[in-house]
């Protein structure tokens, strides 16, 4: 530990994978589920990150996420395949189903695999950054939880769910898109119940449909907006982007989908009723080379890349970033200060320590 | 004419492809163009239909898009092309490289086809209900000339970039989405300067930067902002898929981008330089019996559409709508009354016609 907030990386994900192995995960699973993890932490998305350690638990600890999934592949082309995840880990199922996705677009140019029954996965980012090293463009979706109404809805009726896709550069850094498509992420509403702070207009609804700005009347049975946020600014919008990647992991790969996805945490109710096995996700990788030659591809990217950090800046900004920037100096940052976690996260993973004999300080 | 204001549909197709004709294009393609075109006045999207004619007109006549386009494929695999379209109407080139890539999701599950050299291909939602009748998932996308910022930028950098995906119901329509990425439409913008009102806060900036609600700021030098509009509502989500779309047709099939993008009328300036040829498309098609049975798929999307149609409406609204529903309706409408017209559009038309000596009215 450098400092009372601050944790080494590496100590971070040992002790992941030893409490995913201390119910069952095998050992090389468990790696992979770390890496994700604790590379959520290093660039900075700290709600995807250790911070969700103690609500994997609770799911692996009562038999509600299977530890030693028996993944199958339940359809399949030249292009694409279906898979089962068996309930597993999305952490550890995710990355199968990439790397199917990726082997499919060696031989024929693309490859996309649809996922049913499986869980949480993590940072959307880091699939994409694995095509990445493949000289593919990677694309990953899921649905999760119902936390978001469609424009000109009064209660949840789909996730936050993110789409990334991300593009490499010769001598730049990738371009790296990863965003969920509601107008503001969950986390910043929790922040601001935890610092008695109000929220914007335009983020949430509360649980009779009424725009608020108290977060606690959005967390008490109310709702985020769409991206765009009301049919002015184009929340139809927002709404269209979260129903796309909700009908691309949901019905077509068998997944529950909209509010019949399940929670991702025991203290959530059931959703109603069941209309497929788990939560879903989506893979997509291209060949850059089944395209266009993949150094021109790339000259042309460092190209775009310089041009649009040369926009002329608004009046009180540096100007424009590219996608991905925000967490490529996040990581930057903390690989050399490790990683701050918030006095909670650090209670929930002694928590998780004491429950399971796994050492944390 | 049912009415001074209101066309014939299959009058206004005529005339759209004897005009094309006229340029030299060959009857098969002066069709297919006319389809287009005047299924987006149908489908109630005025700003992509006939109201476009003059604009194409003006660019055939001065050489400046290709009647006879010799349409190669640069590069080939089994689930993807790169197809050059020799400066080619988009209106004509955008159906022959979309079937491309339902050709080969019949073979292998998906098809990915990249097009450059081309130009404007009029509403991204034709491209999806193609593949509909084809039990496919469709996408299409088209990158446009320059008119929105990037979050924190203060210039033009990006076109309006649509991007369009449509699901098959079974016993409902189908899903069909298409949007494009700013925070309004153009449209809206300049229907405000005819109409001599201000335009919403959070649209557009005038040519400093500055956010401005005078719909004239932004048409003089000004720009439309991203979809989310600013940092607290997800501005770099709707900039972070603008780049998206500009990046799958510009960059990887050799196209423009950004701000290079060729403009659609004379009227615009050059780009400063060139880095690609035309515009660029992409296109996208998914067997749906690839991933699962697509009756089953089918049964899904009936559910999930009945499910959103009953999602509890927000205080003052009649509910959610499902995406392609404004456009469905206004087709049945416009079935039964014809196509409306704005003077200002006959005016155009008439100017068509006596500049090619294709009767109109």
């Amino acid at each position: 530990m450098l400092d009372p907030h601050f944790f080494i990386l590496e100590r971070l994900h040992e002790f992941a994978s030893s409490v995913f192995q201390h119910f069952g995960v095998p050992v090389q699973d468990a790696e992979q589920a770390a890496d994700i993890l604790v590379l959520s932490d290093l660039r900075g998305i700290d709600s995807h990150g250790i911070a969700r350690l103690r609500s994997y638990v609770s799911m692996l600890s009562v038999g509600r996420i299977n530890p030693q999934p028996n993944i199958t592949i339940v359809r399949e082309s030249l292009s694409t395949a279906t898979v089962d995840a068996d309930n597993g880990l999305g952490l550890v199922v995710g990355p199968k189903a990439n790397s199917m996705a990726m082997d499919k677009a060696d031989h024929v140019g693309t490859g996309w695999v649809a996922v049913k029954n499986t869980n949480h996965f993590g940072i959307a980012g880091w699939y994409v950054l694995e095509a990445l090293k493949r000289d593919m463009i990677g694309w990953a979706m899921t649905n999760t939880t119902r936390i978001v109404t469609p424009l000109w809805g009064a209660e949840r009726m789909l996730g936050t769910n993110p789409i990334a896709i991300a593009f490499p550069g010769f001598e730049e850094p990738p371009i790296v898109i990863d965003m969920a498509t509601p107008a503001a992420a969950f986390g910043k509403i929790e922040m601001a119940i935890r610092t008695d702070n109000s929220i914007p207009a335009g983020w949430a609804i509360d649980r009779n449909g009424h725009p608020t700005t108290d977060p606690k009347t959005m967390t008490d049975g109310g709702a985020i907006l769409p991206l765009g946020t009301d049919r002015d600014h184009g929340g139809h919008k927002g709404y269209c982007l979260g129903a796309m990647v909700d009908l691309l992991c949901g019905p077509l790969s068998g997944a529950n989908w909209g509010p019949f996805t399940p929670p991702f945490t025991l203290e959530h109710a059931e959703p109603s009723r069941r209309v497929g096995q788990g939560i879903g996700h989506f893979f997509g990788a291209m060949k850059i080379e089944a395209f266009i030659d993949s150094t021109e591809f790339k000259h042309q990217i460092d190209d775009w890349i310089r041009t649009f950090r040369a926009t002329k800046p608004a009046p009180g900004t540096t100007g424009p970033l590219i996608p991905g920037d925000p967490e490529r100096l996040a990581e930057a940052e903390r690989r050399q200060t490790g990683i701050p976690l918030v006095p909670a996260v650090v209670e929930d993973l002694r928590f998780v320590a004491k429950q399971t004999g796994v050492p944390f300080e």
